[in-house]
């Protein structure tokens, strides 16, 4: 049993669940319960011993032999867009090729084109709806990144909307600078990595938390995402690397030397990568809703990362071409599937160490004496039924910073 | 616009759709609407034709510019069962052999032992919550096979669950005797199938419109198979077969000779086989929840059914072994990934072509005047976002028999 300086009373107790998974130890906690008082965990211990320690307490949640664990963490998204890409999907699916889709008006360009024409009533509308689907689904804090405007006026729209929905909403939204997502159609490529690595870093340095960089062939080289991430961590920005997504250009190398709080994707990475991100603790964030959209085979090896002890994290890369999933429940059953994480590494992936990723982990992530109570209940016994009752929402409770949604 | 004898007046219409699919039409009425009485569709048609038609209707639901559809028909299942096996998932991921995991209690087997030990009680407990769940899935008609007994107490034991699961719950339930799943551990095989094809067929002749077999290496083979469906088709059961799974046994075509109702699995079948099919009528059902839990990279192609005519059919196969999902939304986003269906033909084949599967066509399974308003609200705006926004329930209200769940 753990307790910070413990007040005489707390407002809430929740009891009687299957397993309490704290995620601050390995296991769960049989019949576990945890005690809340102003939005924040005082105390987790046994239903019993709470219920003494805690007489008379004003709310029992009874979690009637469910799980009951820290609310996930979706620490990969481009949340914030106009124009959803189905038809695009069915075309792909169909055996369309890449350029017949972008004649056809489809790719990252559509988005782009849809997202500066809309306004930002619209974006921060579709933003909430968004929100709202994935606390449905147990998410209880999303980064969201910027990167389908690509240019001043839509980048900082997105970014202000991005600011309103952490304002409004009661999830709690991490934000990311990814002007740096691709070259827009229009514009000089010199000039306009001048620009993200200039003027931008300024106008945009108060509205978010991280900057991130698509290093891909078609994208970013490994020389631009090197002077990009110079210039914003001199301008105060976290960084962030999409690295090794389908080509290894030496970005996960490039951030663990940059101390980068996370390279994500990391389906082609060599061995020296992941020794370096070892060392330098860089946060891998796997994101297998991606291949299983695409039907890829090539799935991120978690193996290789948990035998080096580099945190490992999930998440939905919810974004209208490559992954249109609200399911934290979804990519834990991927990681379980093809990535050779256990369900109870696929828990923490998906809770504290994804909280790590964004740099969260002294608030959220996991079940701790002062960390907010963000807690859902889970129609589920064990973590293993997790994975194993796939494709649906096993969701019953969520809790954010102790209100029930 | 279609109607019966049409009356003064309905019980319900269910209005402003984004689109209204009947299945009986191809392609969705944009704001389409649908009047139900007495717990049965009445018409179908525009949302202010109908309201003009049926004025001072007591019930008017907004579908809320939702996608509006038949409720999904989950034709093969096996439901009713007693030990959950997410354990020997867990072995099974980090590489254990089956030998490994039969020594260590799992495979069918277990579940046998399980079942057996298990009281009607709990059987029925447990079936009462699993259609409970599919329901809030989106499901409205189930069929459920026996097949964990292997013995005449246990199979009959399963049959009584069924046939009061069928009284008591909302849902829709058929019932199938599925003696011949695989041969039991303790029983001479001769001797087993002399049972199944003799005095079992008497004994469950009551309790099942449907007779199933498992003919695969290792459970029936299609000798055995066919002198077990010519007793069953005297008996006075409809019939249905698990073809083709792992190996072509010829199965599928012993099904169209035998004017079997389906044919299930299927993803080793020759051309032959399948003309046999489509001559036939044999209904398609195809599991692609299997593949995607048991990591096999081999679907079954629904492209080589629908070019021949042949009605596909999808379904969970829920069971705890080899897919335990709940959700008919996965197969169908399983369907378009990874069996080549279109969005429209997955949704076709979780209702009208599944009910064909289960010979429930005439009453539910479509939008048709005198079929059950047996109706799902979805929350996107086209069949192609099912898939699209995977992982995850997309239902908001499930309508059975013109009760909204």
């Amino acid at each position: 049993m753990t307790a910070i300086d413990r007040p005489t009373h707390v407002d809430t107790i929740i009891v009687n669940s299957s397993q309490l998974l704290t995620m601050a130890e390995s296991g769960g906690v049989p019949g576990g319960a945890v005690a809340v008082k102003d939005g924040i965990v005082i105390e987790t211990g046994r239903t019993e011993d709470l219920l003494r320690i805690y007489p008379g307490c004003p709310e029992i949640i009874d979690a009637g032999n469910q799980l009951v664990m820290p609310g996930f963490v979706d620490c990969h998204t481009h949340l914030v867009f106009a124009g959803e890409r189905s038809g695009e999907m069915e075309m792909r699916l169909r055996g369309a090729s890449y350029l017949e889709i972008l004649k056809s008006g489809g790719g990252i360009h559509s988005t782009v084109r849809a997202t500066r024409a809309a306004s930002a009533d619209e974006l921060f509308d579709a933003g909430m709806e968004r929100l709202d689907r994935m606390a449905r689904n147990g998410t209880t804090t999303v980064e969201i990144k910027s990167g389908y405007g690509l240019d001043e006026e839509t980048e900082l729209k997105m970014l202000e909307v991005v600011r309103k929905l952490s304002a409004d909403h009661t999830l709690d939204v991490a934000a990311t600078y990814l002007g740096a997502h691709t070259i827009p159609s229009e514009t000089d490529r010199n000039e306009y990595v001048r620009w993200l690595a200039g003027s931008s870093l300024e106008t945009f340095s108060g509205y978010a938390e991280f900057f991130d960089v698509f290093c891909e062939e078609g994208a970013f080289s490994l020389e631009e995402t090197e002077f990009l991430l110079e210039a914003a961590a001199q301008a105060g920005f976290k960084l962030k690397v999409h690295a090794g997504q389908f080509n290894d250009l030496g970005a996960a190398r490039l951030a663990a030397s940059m101390g980068a709080v996370s390279a994500d994707h990391l389906e082609n990475i060599s061995d020296d990568d992941l020794d370096l991100m070892a060392k330098a603790g860089t946060v891998a964030v796997l994101l297998p809703g991606v291949p299983f959209f695409l039907q890829s085979s090539i799935y991120p090896n978690a193996r290789r990362f948990i035998e080096r002890g580099i945190p490992v994290a999930l998440a939905t890369d919810f974004n209208p071409g490559s992954c249109p999933s609200y399911s934290m429940q979804m990519m834990i059953a991927l990681g379980v599937f093809f990535c050779g994480l256990t369900a109870a590494e696929a828990l923490k992936a998906a809770t504290l160490d994804a909280a790590k990723a964004i740099d969260r982990e002294s608030e959220t992530g996991s079940l701790e004496p002062g960390k907010k109570a963000d807690i859902i209940i889970l129609d589920v016994k064990s973590p293993g039924e997790l994975p194993y009752y796939f494709g649906t929402n096993l969701v019953t409770k969520t809790m954010k910073g102790g209100i029930l949604l």
